[in-house]
């Protein structure tokens, strides 16, 4: 399932994808040295070679590097909604099952860098700041979620609830597992208890 | 299900509860007439008539004022998890089904005052950082889930599951909606579906 994300089209975005990617890895690189605390926006924007504003034009403070992967993890559920092919979910088995490689794909990107995750999952357990940002980013997960299905004709009440179910799949996997590795599984495993859920 | 709060044994515990409900109603009272960020700490512990020290002994910010019932939730958790007569659930299915009572008693507590509720959800919309609170709370919440369960003697993996798709359930009644008086119903709703996911 997991694609790479669509070449950009234009020299600028092009530019600005680099410029991006360039000030992630520069942040993280310094909150793995230095810890999350003891670097400011203008130790990255200097590690990254760019000024203060431009790091401002992509971030809106420096914990929000650390969900880059939750901007492309949203981008990749749009595209998903994009897919013209995908019928209508008309019941909320059919609409959980729908979900589940879009969120399979999205764990399958969150850990494909394990160093990377792993850190990342240390920083939110240090950091109540971070976690409650991350909280807020699952639920605009599932706030999309809702949205695909919509688009594709399900009701509403039974997309919203697709969705959080999809949703719980994900945190399920998080708390089940802390090895990158797994995480793709564990989500497995967990789609498949929730759709098995009135038979056991 | 919903049981009121036990009466505390002692007189010093009664006179907290009676001024951390004091602070409470005061700070609504404010927030309503002023708006959430018009209204300082200072403000809140003057209307309370206590000392600002008093206040922060209390709550750690004016933030923390409008997450009582959570606060109230959890300890209703916690004494449900206290039961020792409700036997070990073996499946997902019945773990679920033990979360259930507990959610719904939640969604009760949650909405007994209809008023408070509906403008509570206005300042959670209106205010990214108390969203992010609510997040991190309901994440909370289904830890303290899991946590029943396990006491329990469920096992782990179960029991994560089944807090989360309890959670889920949660969720999507209050997405659902927004009127106080049926969200128990919007929950009793989304359980029935979610717990007959395997069926459809």
């Amino acid at each position: 399932m997991s694609q790479p994300a669509p070449e950009p089209t234009s020299l600028v975005e092009r530019k600005q994808r680099v410029v991006r990617q360039r000030i992630v890895v520069a942040a993280n690189e310094l909150f793995h040295a230095r810890g999350f605390d003891d670097v400011s926006v203008s130790d990255i924007a200097a590690h990254a070679d760019v000024g203060r504003t431009t790091f401002f034009r992509y971030f809106g403070d420096k914990s929000e590097v650390l969900f880059e992967k939750e901007r492309e993890m949203l981008d990749a559920i749009l595209r998903a909604a994009e897919d013209a092919s995908v019928p209508t979910a008309r019941t909320a088995t059919e609409a959980v099952g729908q979900l589940r490689p879009i969120v399979l794909d999205l764990c399958a990107r969150a850990t494909a860098d394990p160093e990377g995750y792993a850190r990342r999952s240390l920083l939110l357990e240090q950091h109540p700041d971070l976690r409650a940002r991350d909280a807020v980013k699952q639920q605009q997960m599932s706030d999309r979620l809702t949205e695909v299905l919509v688009g594709r004709g399900t009701d509403e009440g039974t997309a919203v609830l697709a969705a959080q179910i999809a949703l719980a799949c994900y945190q399920t996997a998080r708390r089940r597992t802390q090895t990158a590795g797994v995480l793709t599984d564990a989500a497995r495993a967990a789609f498949e208890q929730a759709l098995a859920l009135g038979t056991a």
